[in-house]
């Protein structure tokens, strides 16, 4: 049995064009790594940001878990959005309108200075864009504290579920409101450092930050 | 080496206490299941639901992967809420506010009827609040139709980050607006099903659907 059969339940909500995935991987900050250690699965919530075709993935080198993933063990990389409930005239019916990400393979460390150097500025770009500009450089020794992990994206399943609800012919007749609730991640007010020493407002280009 | 100190990392993002425990189910809607098959992890999303001490999972009759959960297969579940972006005044600080639950333990699927019957509908009462009452029964096949699984939450930990940027001493001194940029999941404008057949408005329930 492969990877992609075992998956092939809802073949109508599969999506295999490169648009899906880079809308997916567009609006996602948090990606749900799964690895396994002496038979236990372990499911790490870890940063994320999309970089050379691969996805980057932002861990602690304190971490056990992602050190077993950052040595290659194998893993499944699982990136969900919500995007709103699905309001059917049943309880059967009702559901939820979502895009996942599946990814499958072998995570590889990122060592090597100068890499890890344009990867961290990938995951700051994706996560805080416009940002980096105004911080000062990352020191080495930062850079050396950070670990960066590297997934590959070309054993991907995505699923897209964005249809009608889909009731009963006989529930239609029912004077029930159907129909969807959309659900979005926004950005509230920001909220100034206790510390924060100037007299400075937030930025604007937190203004343009794409919703996620 | 135990489960428990894999995760402990970073002991001052843990917490122990029913109060944080129930925030973040009270909020949850998609937990991730990961479950190891011939050495491979998968990591699925799942609508859940706490309910009595436990939390349900619900799936497909026909999805392999949700199968083999049912089939009490060792298990991790996870779920991560976002609730902001922390802007530190260097790359390096710069994290971000979550909380998130990790339950182990192996999952027990429902089925006898009406213990199914009443963890269904604990799960469209988290998710849709108050709509059951306006909708018809859960018909014998339809239940028989859904699979839902019974996850323990024995065995968990919580971690929540929701500090201030912590930054560098010198970086204090530099002009830079630091501080906390709130993210939270809300809901749209209500979207009518295209084959409502009356001129019925969405429910007054919905505008009291807590954010995820």
């Amino acid at each position: 049995m492969t990877i992609e059969n075992k998956l092939r339940r809802s073949p109508h909500k599969e999506r295999s064009d490169f648009a899906a995935r880079e809308a997916i991987l567009k609006r996602a900050i948090v990606a749900h790594v799964g690895i396994t250690i002496d038979e236990q699965p372990y499911v790490l919530p870890v940063l994320c940001a999309p970089h050379n075709n691969e996805l980057l993935l932002h861990g602690s080198t304190a971490s056990r878990l992602f050190k077993a993933l950052a040595s290659g063990t194998p893993a499944c990389v699982t990136i969900t959005l919500v995007d709103g409930l699905v309001l059917a005239r049943s309880t059967f019916h009702s559901s939820m309108h979502y895009q996942s990400l599946m990814a499958f393979g072998h995570g590889r460390e990122l060592i090597e200075l100068d890499e890890k150097r344009l990867a961290l500025q990938a995951l700051s770009d994706h996560l805080f864009p416009h940002r980096r500009a105004e911080l000062r450089k990352s020191t080495e020794q930062e850079i050396k504290a950070t670990s960066v992990v590297s997934f590959p994206l070309d054993q991907i399943t995505i699923k897209v579920s964005d249809g009608q609800p889909k009731d009963d012919k006989e529930d239609l007749e029912a004077q029930i409101w159907a129909g969807i609730l959309p659900m979005q991640t926004i950005y509230g007010n920001p909220i100034p450092a206790e510390d924060l020493k100037f007299d400075l407002t937030a930025p604007e280009y937190i203004k343009n930050w794409p919703l996620r």
